[in-house]
This record gives structure tokens, C-alpha cells and sequence, in this order.
């Protein structure tokens, strides 16, 4: 159902083939999850994609589990429901464990519940904040 | 320009000033910020979202750093200004360093990015994705 | 600071100003808010979204309150700042009261919570919501 | 699919079990839909949850059928498609007739549409929204 | 699946079939996608609706092309699924390749990302900006 | 305001500086927006982020105008002030006319508007769709 459908590693170009190496080789696994195949079709992108996140979720001020745990909370704010799934089973093997997760939705829920109050109310920066 | 005006402590019911006194030795803090006085117009609404970010934001499988970031990364993706402005702080009061803020800001805007790429390339979820 | 700078009535083409004529009589009132001024630039769209807006937002089904909560639940939830203190203003010339508003709020903060619980937990929906 | 699976009432706590009662009770039916079993991972969440709603959807200032067409306004604004499947029967529940869905979903949508407009041609507050 | 189900040609009222009979005429084709059968159970917004994007869709300062791949745009960034698939269709259509199509997700990705950059690092706008 | 600050040219480091000069080389100006110059705080993000754009805003299968205007209806979407004042800015430069402008908003418009008659009818995505 893919728009531009999914390209399979035996279907890949050499150039799409060394991306699909590059994530097996750092995610340590043998098989690429559908959103790689999907965005396949432009090299371009899935290369530049990879790239950045490749840099972006290496281990760095945060380690690599807190990144995926920021990942999917933004994805469950933003409700893509294919992110939820795939980085769920990232953080997962990162180390999230169910009590976690289960922590992660509470501040997911309760950031949501408090950005609208803020709206709502027409809450003004305080000062504090504003001065650095 | 708050919907119902602020709240100040002074002019504050005792049943108000329970919270805010709360706030204040919870934090160790001697000052309340405007979302608390702008909500104060609501008692229970105030005492429960207090009691609810107390809980939920306390030491537990995640520490309270962890959280703050988390929170002020849903509040970067929902483009909530005072959010952005009062969780900043409290992440900063909790130990984040600025490099750990542009960590946060990197994987915010990748999150934001590939959801859309998801959306659009109509990406179905993997079968790996769905069984526990 | 508006795009295209605002339109007042004293300038307006005959054709704006019939829109503004409208505005008034149909919310007797003397006085036509900037949103109004701002997509006065295009006459089509001022036309169009006013006509809209009046058809949609007269009794029916649902009182012209009830409609005017809703606008200004949904313009809350989409933290549009404009839209809040604009639908507030209507909101409560309807007959929102203090105690209307927080209520509303309260609904606005919870569906917001929710939502974002569903998504986390990739909530099903049931055979009981499908069969009409 | 949910992340951590349904709990059902036969294998239910004694805690989970409680809140599961109450709200059988409370809304006077006989079976739980999946939020609840989904969430009920989470014993404090789930109890925290309901409570909140419980009290928050009551009759006060407005109506509980007022108040659903609410939640479900802003749950179709979100997009999330549970949510609108739930709170639809919800708030068919408590009477929403097609004529009063019809015509919420007109305020939905151009509510959506106006908040739009609002941010494209960058309208500024006007003065007489910002005095109390 | 849809909340009212849908209207087809054989059971709809006169007043539908004009529509119906408008749509099909206006996009030389001979089918109604389920979006119309659905909003078709409230003619008012079904003619509404349809006279809306007759008139926006139309040639003007821009071309269909050019404004069904921004329909498209606006589509993938609100996740919805349903109007992702149908807006697809209508900008191939209307001639969009599948080159167009993947620099459209490029900067729809890209707009996504540096949206949240901006909220997150509460950048304030230029004087330049400001001025007309 | 911003979190950071802003960098000026004089108190750039030489990375930074490469960055602004390629961005002013580029776009033919002889200052830079103050969104550059907060995200310059984290070097590596400003020159990721300068070179996507500068690659993805490229003419390509779509001309640089239409991708700056995509670039603004998402961030109108998006509700993201400073975004639409700056790509307004950078639309115009590249010759985005007042009745293109209007046409845009248009769409951005009515695209939000009918996303949520979709979530909220609950329409299925049409087999036609679905099939490449």
C-alpha cells in the first residue's frame, strides 16, 4: 500500500544496497524495517535520512536510550501510529523496559493535557523565563 | 492578558494556597509561575493537575531529568511557547546542560520529520512491529 | 503586522464593505475584528468565509453557545492564540460563563491526555464501535 | 496490537478490577472497552484516568452531553481515530442525535479552517480581546 | 466503517445526485470517492464543500498542478491518511510525476523539522519580517 | 529571547562563519535571519540543516518557487509564526505574487478543513486508492 511501493534488497540499486548495509551493520540485525523500502525510491533521501539519523541517535550528551525514548514520545504526540510501532521495538532493544514506557506515556499524556491549559488560559511567559 | 487574570498568593484562598505552598516546598522554590496562578481560578483543576505532575514527574523507572527533557521535547513538537519557556528551565534546574538541550532539539526535529515521511510514503507497519 | 495589512472600513471597496455591513448587523455590533480586516485582501475568501461561518454557526441541532464552545475547544486544542481570545470573547457574549469556560477547559485538557494514551498504547478500536 | 496487550476482567487485579467496576457502574453498561484494558499495564494511570474523567465529565456548569460533543471535537480535530469511534457512541449515548453530529463536525471543520487563515495572514490580537 | 455509512448514487436524494453529478462532470470521471458518499448523509455541507474546492481548486494565480500538490502537502504534515491517499491520486492526475512527488515529501519533511527548531530554540521574528 | 541566544557574524567561530557566507553567497543577501544565527549554537545541526535546505530547496522536478511555497502552507498549517513570516518573506523573493499568496491560503485552508470531515465521518480509504 506503500505509495511508491517497497524496494526489496534483491530488487536495490548498489547505492540503495550500501544504505540498507550501513543500518544492518550499525543496528546489528539482517532485515530493514518497511520505512527504509518505502523512501527507497529516492536514494537521495534515504541516504540523507540514514545519515542524520545515524548521527542524531549515536551516544553523545544523551545516550542512546534516552534518543529513543524522545523519539517515540514525539511519535506518540504526533499519533503516527507506524512510528509508535517502530520505535517502540527500538527503544525496546535499547533497554526500555515496560515500567518505562509506562512512564513515558504519563509525561507524553500529561504534556499534552498542559500545553492546551496554557492555550486555554492565555498563560504569558513569566519574566524568570525570559531573562537568561 | 491571562483568560481569568493571575492568581497572586496574597489574594490567593487558603484552599489555593495549599497548592501553591506545595508547589513551592516540593521545588524548593520560593516563587509560583504564571500556569499555576492562571489555573488557580479553578481550584480543583489546579489541586488535581498539581497532584498529577507531582506524581507523575517524581524519581521512578525514569529519572526526573529524563522526564523534564521528555516533556519539554512533546512541548517543542506542539510548538507551545510558555511550555517551551517553563520546561526549559525546569529541565535546566534538573541538570540539563546545553548540550544535552541540542541533542533534544536534533532528535525533536528528526521525529518531526520522518513522521511525515512515514505519512506520506503511506508506509504500512511491519509484520516484526505487531507480535509481542 | 498582518500579512497584507488590514482593511478598514473607511477604505474598503463596496463589495468588502457589504461583508462588513453584515458582520455588524447579524452580531449588532459596530466594530469588525482583525481577522476580518486581515482577509479583506481577498474579497472572495472574506465573502465565502463569512457566509460560512454565519450559516454554520446560527441555531440549529445545536445552540449558537454550545457552537461557540466547541470552536473555541477545538481553537485551544490547536493552541491558536488569536482564535482563543477571539472565540472566548464570542463565547461569552453567547452566555459562557467563568464557571462554563473552566469546564471546558477541563474537556479540552483530558481529550488532549487521551488521545496521546491511545496512540502510546495502540489502542484497537472494538467491534462494538464499528457495527452502526 | 496494543503495546502491552488487553487486560481482561477475569485476569485482572483486585485493583484493576475495582476501577473496571466502577465503571461498568457508573456508566451502566456491562463490558469495558479496550482504552481501559489497554492502559491497565499501568494500575496508577488507569485509576488516575478514570477518576479524572469521572469527575470531570459530571454534570456541573455544562451537560455531560454538552461535555462529550466536546471531547469528540477535539478528538476529530487530533485525528485520532479511536477516539472518534468511542466518543461518537459516547456521546450518542447521552443523545447526540446525526443532526447534532452533522452540525458539530461543520464547527470542527472550519474552526480548523479559520485557525489556518488566522496564522497565514498573521493576524494580531485586536486591543478589545486583550482587556478584561 | 464510515460514522453515518455511505451515500450511493442509486439511494441518494436529488439534491445529492446534483452533486454527485457536478463532481463527476468537473472531473470527467465516472465514480465518487467515499469522501463525498460520506459527508453526503448532510447536503448542506456535501454542496457546500464541493462548491468550495470547485471554486479553490480552479485555475487561477495558480495552477491545479501547483495547488493540488500543496493540498497534498498540507495532507502528509496532518497525517491523514485517508486524504494522503485521494490527494495522491487527484495531483497524478493532474500531471504530478514521481520525481514531483518525492521533492514534495523532501520539503514537507524539511518544514516539519525546522518548524520545531524554531519553537524549540524560541527564535523571535526578524525586524526585517515585520516591516511591509 | 531565544533559548540560546543569537550569534552574530563578528562572534562566529570559523565553522560557523563558512556556514553564513555559503548562506548569503547563496541566497544573493548580505545578512542572515535570526534562525540561523540560535541554531548556530549547535554547529553541527546549523550545517546539516543549511545544506538539506540548500540541497532540498533546489530547483529539481519542482521549481524553487512552488517548493517555497509548499514550505510556507505547511508551516501556516503548522501554525508556526516565525516559519510563516520568514518563508512569506522567501516565497515573495522568489516570486510569489499577493494573488498567489491568497490562492494559497485557500488551500491550506480548506485542506485542513476537509482533513477533519474525514476523521470525523470515519471515511475508508477507496480500493481504487489503494491499488498502484
Amino acid at each position: 500500500m506503500a505509495t511508491l511501493g517497497l524496494i526489496e534488497y534483491k530488487d536495490a540499486s548498489p547505492k540503495v544496497r550500501a544504505v540498507y548495509d550501513d543500518i544492518m551493520a550499525t543496528r546489528k540485525t539482517d532485515w530493514i524495517n518497511n520505512f527504509w523500502k518505502a523512501i527507497a525510491h529516492d536514494p537521495v533521501t534515504l541516504k540523507r535520512t540514514w545519515e542524520d539519523i545515524k548521527q542524531i541517535m549515536a551516544p553523545g550528551a544523551l545516550d542512546p536510550l534516552t534518543k529513543e525514548m524522545m523519539y517515540l514520545a514525539v511519535s506518540v504526540s504526533n499519533q503516527c501510529n507506524y512510528c509508535v510501532a517502530s520505535h517502540t521495538a527500538a527503544a525496546r532493544k535499547q533497554g526500555m523496559t515496560d515500567a518505562m514506557f509506562k512512564e513515558l506515556m504519563e509525561v507524553v499524556g500529561m504534556a499534552n493535557e498542559t500545553n492546551r491549559l496554557v492555550a486555554g488560559y492565555q498563560v504569558e511567559i513569566d519574566e524568570k523565563f525570559l531573562s537568561r
